[in-house]
């Protein structure tokens, strides 16, 4: 590896300089947070299956026409992206009542919501990533009104790909979070699909038999997070049944 | 006083049936709580001041258009209104930023906010009245989209002309709660204002002496409560000097 610019490093990915101008190389480590960092662990082979996850979801979005920062995978750890200004907020859509939704509406868990439903946070450790509504989110000037709603937008069209992926390989999804940045094409700026999408930030419950095959396997100390996160890949097509079969680490179609 | 059914006990308030149908009595008690009910403590006089400050206010917004459930005041402590169906929300306007979103999102006591913000909070005591989003509230279907447009329309109606109002008193409008309702006449629904408007539910400071003049005293154990609420009605032309000067106990104006 190069010796190259490290431009941010998050709790589970490094962003370094990209090779050209307006580019990054997003890198896909193997730690495990939960409860803003509190608890924390290395899960030796996460970091490669996001990465491919990631890869299969965003450049099928792409194809789609819902714009995401990803150009290309380079390796079993990295990506290359192009360069977006990222609004500071968490987007989370909801389909069934999970994780901090259910305390604070007092929902029973997995309970099918009657719409889907999106919340905001405020990307602040300090303050714990707090809920936010759109008030605060225009009123502080987070993002636009435009912005927002096209982050809503774009929040929908990928819960809606999303719902009908998973539900094809047996999984719900329950719920997932995204990040959205403002990516500058020339006088043009336009909101896109940033950071990644992984069994890290969605909820999926097999169908069949409710096993969580997310990372509340870490939040809720249930254990065999890399064998679950194998799973959604292997249901994807991106292992194929040997790979998974034969795997001690992840292995992984090239 | 007649034996009349109650309909709702509350914590500041009581409401019980009124003389006629569509109509019901609001009796001003003088409980003051705090934290979700953990504080409680009986205050003197307090309901008889927020019946008549209460009654100041929307009557006049009354006369400006804003629709109301005020009728009119019938005593010391009561109030005859109409009835409504209220809507379980406490809707806050913020103009500077104090109380929970300091902590929510980090900021500095008295920090002017960049425009209004209107939050809403789900009532309910055992969940502790937790902030949702616009989101929430039309997804459970607490308020329609519509709904919510005209709430959030009168809410700001109601927070210009408060703005003005203790202005001209020397007093700034650091934020407030509202509840709205709705009221139907024959086929015909339209959200008006209910609940009450007083120092219980606004954050009022001195302009001058930076005082505060709003139940923050009760919160804060500042002591005073009565006398800063007497000096918010006298400001405001509802008790006389004289009144105030000789009173013991809350002398009002007839």
């Amino acid at each position: 590896m190069n010796r190259r610019r490290r431009i941010y490093e998050g709790k589970a990915k490094i962003l370094y300089e990209g090779p050209e101008p307006g580019t990054l190389v997003q890198y896909f480590k193997d730690d495990a947070t939960a409860g803003n960092g509190a608890k924390h662990e290395v899960i030796d082979g996460k970091g490669v299956l996001n990465n491919r996850i990631s890869e299969f979801i965003f450049s099928r979005l792409n194809t789609l026409g819902i714009p995401t920062h990803f150009i290309r995978r380079i390796n079993m750890r990295e990506q290359l992206i192009k360069e977006v200004e990222i609004i500071p907020l968490e987007v989370v859509v909801r389909n069934v009542a999970a994780g901090s939704l259910v305390k604070r509406l007092g929902l029973e868990p997995g309970t099918q919501l009657p719409r889907s439903i999106i919340e905001f946070y405020y990307k602040d450790d300090a303050l714990g990533d707090p809920m936010v509504s759109e008030e605060h989110v225009t009123a502080f000037g987070w993002a636009t009104p435009q912005e927002l709603d096209d982050i809503m937008a774009l929040a929908i069209r990928v819960n809606d790909f999303l719902t009908g992926l998973f539900m094809g390989v047996g999984i719900q999804l329950v719920d997932f979070k995204i990040e959205c940045g403002r990516l500058y094409e020339g006088d043009l700026m336009r909101i896109v699909l940033a950071d990644e999408i992984s069994p890290d930030n969605c909820r999926l419950w097999d169908i069949k038999t409710r096993n969580k095959l997310d990372k509340d396997r870490f939040r809720e100390d249930l254990g065999g997070l890399v064998d679950a996160y194998r799973e959604v890949a292997q249901r994807l097509g991106i292992l194929t049944e040997t790979d998974n079969a034969l795997a001690t680490g992840p292995r992984l179609v090239q």
